[in-house]
């Protein structure tokens, strides 16, 4: 598939993600439809222009007028999904996705899928503490990450056509990794930081503290106010990858708390020196 | 003491909060000194109009000049300095600082100060990743918190004085704790988190990273960029405060990964509730 300005986009799933894709496509021209469960994510969606068409059932017609299908479900919810409705897709559709977890849906689904349509998986890296159609914006993939998440399955063309759309979206840099790679990236640089934020959360009640906290707490912290529903359920998705993060970083914690407990300032000194040089090569 | 116009300054250490504690009082009119130990840091401060004078040795005569003097030092020379230097303080200055741990300095040095000098201790929550008078601000203190640390040998007069200059350098809140409860704060507001940062940046050694981290990784590690010199010698000054501290955050860490490991959905789910239910409270 190449896409064009006459490429019809189908959204399934109107949240924060779904709706922010909804606005960009729009707002470039393309023609967008959309289904949704709930009746007031297609109410908005439409007061607001976010698209061409909206619904709160699936509507076998739109499947039928889509060229590329953006599934921006819970990873569950888009598996069943698949499985329940995938063969009423087209011969030759696109289909892509949003999800934050990788392994445990890309083969299963591709492998569910009717001939002759492909899957490219995707992940857009930019989440909001925030949910929902009513907060969508499109300026959240400005300067992000978007990462094509291909297998063997997948063709050059359509791997192309997925990063094609990632730069319509407006997205900072285009990667490609294995969903191997992905689910251990991913793991690192945004599960283990969850995990870290909601700890060190809850595990101290004390109502005062928040009016002593600088940035430092707050920064560390910004993420701990999370969507138990979709974070749980994307950890037990990634839970092998997850917990050889937590012991990585467990290490270096016990670590650093024995050479406080034994008075060795040189090891401590070693460890923050090795942490600032590489934090320096993160900075943009 | 009652501070006024005429009311001169003596900082002792141009950093970066003696640098900034110098351009916020100028700013506003007063008289300021300084002694530093590097010459450098006398001919920028000097250059750049952020003292009225300024010298790299100590100098008696400015000692017997000032009406208050804010000591700008890491901790132990703080306490060396007073302990060899003190007894130059003329009768009826008030004293005061800006150290990063208070328990282990504040008996200390009210102990070792010649009769009819008083030192109030003051905690400037509003260090930076970057150090010495060139990267000095003044605009560092707006919107932060001023913590007063008096002790029973303090008298009202003084403390006042104490929150009247941290009102002067525009910070946004002035608190007052006890020693005992500012280390306790500040092992874990500050601290605590220091060492997350330090622990999630050293425990994975993968360059290509950088590409692919969001916000949260960016948040998480931003305090990770760290003077080792200073902060191993606030960790070891506060050390039983921060192990504690450091306990409690593993067990919460721990009990979310045992969840992950026995498949417990709802157990995650519930920290994640608690952690944004009290992470809501601490949005400005």
């Amino acid at each position: 598939m190449i896409i064009n300005k006459h490429t019809k986009f189908l959204i399934v799933g109107l949240g924060l993600l779904g709706g922010s894709y909804a606005r960009a496509l729009t707002e470039k021209g393309y023609y967008v439809e959309a289904i949704t469960d709930k009746q007031s994510s297609v109410d908005f969606a439409l007061e607001h222009n976010i698209v061409n068409r909206a619904v709160s059932f699936v509507d076998f017609e739109m499947l039928q007028n889509a060229d590329v299908i953006i599934f921006a479900l819970y990873p569950h919810v888009f598996v069943e999904w698949i499985k329940t409705y995938g063969k009423h897709i087209k011969k030759g559709t696109l289909i892509t996705d949003v999800t934050g977890v990788k392994k445990c849906i890309v083969y299963d689904i591709q492998n569910s899928l009717p001939e002759g349509v492909e899957f490219v998986s995707a992940h857009p890296m930019a989440g909001r503490e925030v949910y929902g159609v009513e907060n969508s914006n499109e300026k959240i993939f400005f300067g992000a990450n978007y990462v094509v998440v291909p297998t063997e399955k997948n063709t050059e063309e359509n791997i192309d056509a997925c990063k094609r759309i990632g730069e319509i979206l407006g997205f900072g840099r285009i990667a490609e990794l294995s969903p191997e790679e992905h689910d251990d990236m991913i793991g690192f640089v945004s599960q283990l930081t969850h995990c870290i934020a909601v700890s060190l959360m809850t595990c101290y009640e004390n109502e005062r503290l928040e009016k002593y906290t600088g940035d430092s707490f707050r920064d560390l912290t910004r993420i701990a106010n999370i969507n138990e529903v979709m974070w749980s359920e994307l950890f037990l998705l990634n839970k092998e990858s997850l917990l050889n993060q937590m012991e990585l970083f467990r290490h270096e914690f016990d670590k650093l708390e024995a050479y406080l407990k034994n008075d060795d300032r040189e090891g401590m000194m070693e460890m923050m020196r090795l942490s600032t040089e590489r934090r320096k090569r993160f900075d943009r």
